[in-house]
């Protein structure tokens, strides 16, 4: 029998990595998806990709490169005039990290790769935390997104998307990475530098204030610890 | 009163160009988006869609390569491996020449500039029609991308897909292209050559079919005509 094969979009951050390890332990064949899309921290992200993708032993690989999100701008992520905010947990507001519908770019890539391998799963590490804020993050998004995926696609194709952290905390994201032994070390979270994570980014503050709810010190280093 | 803002589609074939001389017809300020994504006739088409956006007043351009859906492969458009299938205009196979979920990457992309430009339409040229099969072009699909962008974008942004082709006959757009004085003579609609269209692929036989029924003659050069 063919092992079932799944697309993990794989970041290089905590949560995509937590999200792949949870894929291999269900038993996935697993492509390794990581995108490019004109971020200041890419060649970083890059690095840990291919680190943690060489950990959990994914030898399939795609880097594909959507500068034209830096291009399109409209984010603090890809366009270096608008200032990386820091964090506000509390706010409502969407952070200006918001890449206007990155989601769905990426995924739109992952479901014709996931089309021509045979594919039928696709797992993306969305996490609608409280604070983060982004539309394109919520449940209600990527259940839209598989039904036209369903609609526009051959019909003999079956794709389904998976966001196994979607309703967890940060804290219970770190304790299921720890339980499947996923390489946590090997990330990389920060919005803003590459060499020494900033510690106030808003990813930053999420990261950390999941691992001390967790009771496990984070062994990556930090610029500042808020 | 500021003008309504649409991102219109333009792959510099005749459908998206008649598509464009629509929205400029309803008065939208039109952004013209074209895709390079490693098909057979890209540069070709390019120059079409820089002489149709010309011709129709569209300073406002972006054109964004999407090489990665030939890396992914699976199309006879993007794959010399796969040849360009003749027309069978009364199968019901999806041709080899559909790129899996090509319009899905397209739309994403328009969204992304749409969410930043503040646009509220998206023009797509998409045709239903009798014979060519792509699911990725049936109604279906495109009201289930809008509901996803609603679901996928900031509160206040509202984004909604048009595709006033998508019920009309090769022949009804040949029609409503010469009654909108849209620039036929500069379109590009082969699949498989740059120089002088082949005459004999999908994209051909469906074009000049349609200004055969409509009883006007298409003034681009054929190699071949079936």
């Amino acid at each position: 029998m063919n092992q079932k094969k799944a697309i993990v979009m794989m970041s290089g951050g905590m949560d995509s990595s937590v999200c792949a390890a949870i894929a291999k332990a269900e038993g996935y064949n697993i492509s390794a998806l990581h995108i490019n899309y004109g971020q200041r921290t890419q060649e970083r992200e890059l690095r840990a990709f291919n680190d943690v993708a060489d950990n959990l032993g994914i030898s399939q690989r795609m880097v594909v490169d959507i500068g034209y999100l830096a291009r399109i701008g409209g984010s603090s992520l890809t366009d270096n005039l608008i200032p990386v905010s820091k964090a506000d947990l509390k706010s409502n507001e969407i952070p200006t990290s918001y890449v206007p519908f990155r989601n769905a770019n990426i995924l739109a890539i992952a479901t014709s790769w996931a089309e021509v391998l045979g594919a039928t799963a696709l797992f993306i590490g969305a996490v609608e935390e409280d604070g983060s804020g982004y539309p394109d993050c919520r449940s209600e998004f990527f259940e839209a997104f598989e039904r036209m995926i369903k609609l526009g696609t051959k019909p003999e194709t079956s794709i389904r998307i998976f966001t196994p952290l979607i309703h967890l905390s940060k804290k219970d994201i770190v304790i299921r990475g720890i339980e499947l032994n996923a390489p946590l070390h090997l990330t990389w979270s920060c919005y803003a530098s590459e060499d020494i994570a900033c510690g106030v980014c808003d990813s930053c503050a999420l990261r950390l204030r999941g691992f001390e709810q967790a009771g496990i010190s984070d062994t990556i280093q930090y610029a500042t610890i808020q």
